[in-house]
């Protein structure tokens, strides 16, 4: 199979050996597979693939057909479509996956929106719901709403019955956001404190924004932060987050053991894809590639400003 | 009746008039009231009583016998002994509390025990169960093991079937520490990280203790911020918080509304009450003042070094 392939920092479509599916594992015909922030810190060599998945071939996400399937397979058979998370190795021909972290594709999905849609539909209600229990009348602020992400939380957030303030840098972005739904507001970062306070902060830009999610945090509000492109650091003012009873949660995928990634998978595959089923939910793609022409692709996703996700195709 | 009163900043013996008790609440003849952090940043002027507690008498628990009691008041009668967090006022000869909010104090407990019970357990309670959610076979770290929610935490941790390692500055308040349990190791400061991973930090120092506490989190791990005498500004790895899919919880029970205080206090009657009545559970008492010496009280508080609390008796 081909794949593509970090050598040096650079990117390249190579051949590698077929992987083989092993006890429980789906071998899967790659069809699409979407870029995420996490595929550009490894290809920085900032972010190793963890144990078990290829060093050198990136990809958090994958949609496909099942090629073949490995001993005691109960929930797929050759020909089904199925997306999914894995370790590393999504952005290639083939790709394994144990069925249990394996989701069906709905009918009616393309593969480019299939491509796109585990890792960050996945992350997004994972952070709302399972880490900070988002629930109808309440308000959530996505610090980033414009990327895969957070277009991901703005709809979970407006099906959970919340009101959703989206922030984004450009103007079409805003634009974008607010037509994802009736009741979501899209503004300039800095002006998020006007709209709180907010019972939930989806953090997806990072540090420098920590001290004002912590000043506008409803009693009792949640921070989830997922993502640090602006920065890691952040000065916290403990006698603040005391005062609003609040909780600040980190959080990760890609660190997370088989178990907890099938839990995650289970989770979006009862409560997220009948509301794709149902139109409620779309997957925004801003663009797509062919995976030989990765490197475009990654230098799109890096210079920012897009709205939804990018996605590699197959058919190099 | 007479009540500590602070007064430009410094504490006196004086004469207010008798609080009567409203629907629901009952009128307390406190006999035994514990020190806490916040009556210090309450005389300093910087923690301002909430509304409808007095401004000018501190005091955030008390133990006494029942007085009289207000309209509807169907769990208490005039004798009874109880114990209770209230939002101020309980250095004082008279004291009112709603009842819902009220704990019996079981019969072996003395008054200074139980005047010394109701905010550290409570907290300790609160943010090691409720937030933390501290199960068997986990690590606890108790930041500040020999003061008052230290020393509860350390107990109840023990209680839960968890290991506990407390850190504490002297020698003595280590001994001290270690005498709670068997399964208590006490270690200075510096020394809590290579006892770690935790699954559970208990941090009652402060801000300085945060960078440390993050880099010995377990995967899952949890840290419950109580007290922030050390500084209340820290400087968080998110990186750190996302590797380890971590949590940090900021709380007080003073913030809280009545029912936030009330549901704390039944959680308490029901899970901690039994372990006083079986002597699983002390409240180490480290000193006794009367209330009209509560300067010299405030004094030795502030000095530090002690283990477990200081409590102010009636009879001034």
């Amino acid at each position: 199979m081909r794949a593509v392939t970090i050598v040096d920092g650079e990117l390249h479509w190579r051949e590698h050996p077929d992987p083989e599916p092993g006890t429980g594992e789906l071998l899967v015909a790659v069809r699409a597979a979407g870029l995420n922030g996490a595929d550009l810190l490894q290809q920085a060599g900032r972010y190793p693939a963890p144990p078990g998945s290829p060093a050198d071939i990136p990809g958090l996400e994958m949609a496909g057909e099942v090629a073949a399937v490995g001993a005691g397979v109960t929930r797929f058979a050759p020909g089904d479509r199925v997306m999914a998370i894995v370790g590393g190795g999504g952005q290639a021909e083939l790709a394994v996956v144990h069925e249990r972290v394996a989701l069906p594709v709905p009918p009616d999905l393309t593969w480019e929106e299939a491509g796109g849609f585990p890792e960050v539909f996945t992350t997004a209600h994972d952070a709302l719901f399972s880490q900070c229990g988002l629930t109808i009348g309440e308000r959530l602020l996505v610090n980033g709403a414009a990327g895969g992400v957070g277009t991901a939380g703005v709809q979970l957030g407006l099906c959970a019955g919340a009101s959703v303030v989206g922030t984004a840098r450009r103007p079409e972005q805003r634009q974008a956001v607010e037509a994802l739904g009736a009741r979501v507001t899209a503004v300039e970062p800095d002006q998020a404190a006007a709209h709180g306070p907010y019972d939930v902060v989806l953090e997806l830009v990072g540090g420098p924004n920590l001290a004002s999610d912590l000043a506008s945090l409803a009693s009792g509000g949640r921070i989830a932060v997922i993502g640090v492109g602006a920065g890691a650091t952040a000065e916290v003012d403990l006698r603040a987050l005391m005062g609003s009873r609040g909780r600040i949660h980190g959080s990760t995928l890609r660190a997370r053991p088989l178990e907890g990634k099938a839990a995650a998978a289970r989770a979006v595959e009862a409560h997220v894809l009948p509301l794709l089923s149902t139109g409620d939910v779309k997957v925004p793609v801003a663009a797509t590639y062919p995976m030989a022409e990765a490197g475009q692709a990654y230098r799109h996703f890096a210079g920012g400003g897009k709205v939804g996700k990018i996605v590699l195709v197959a058919g190099g």
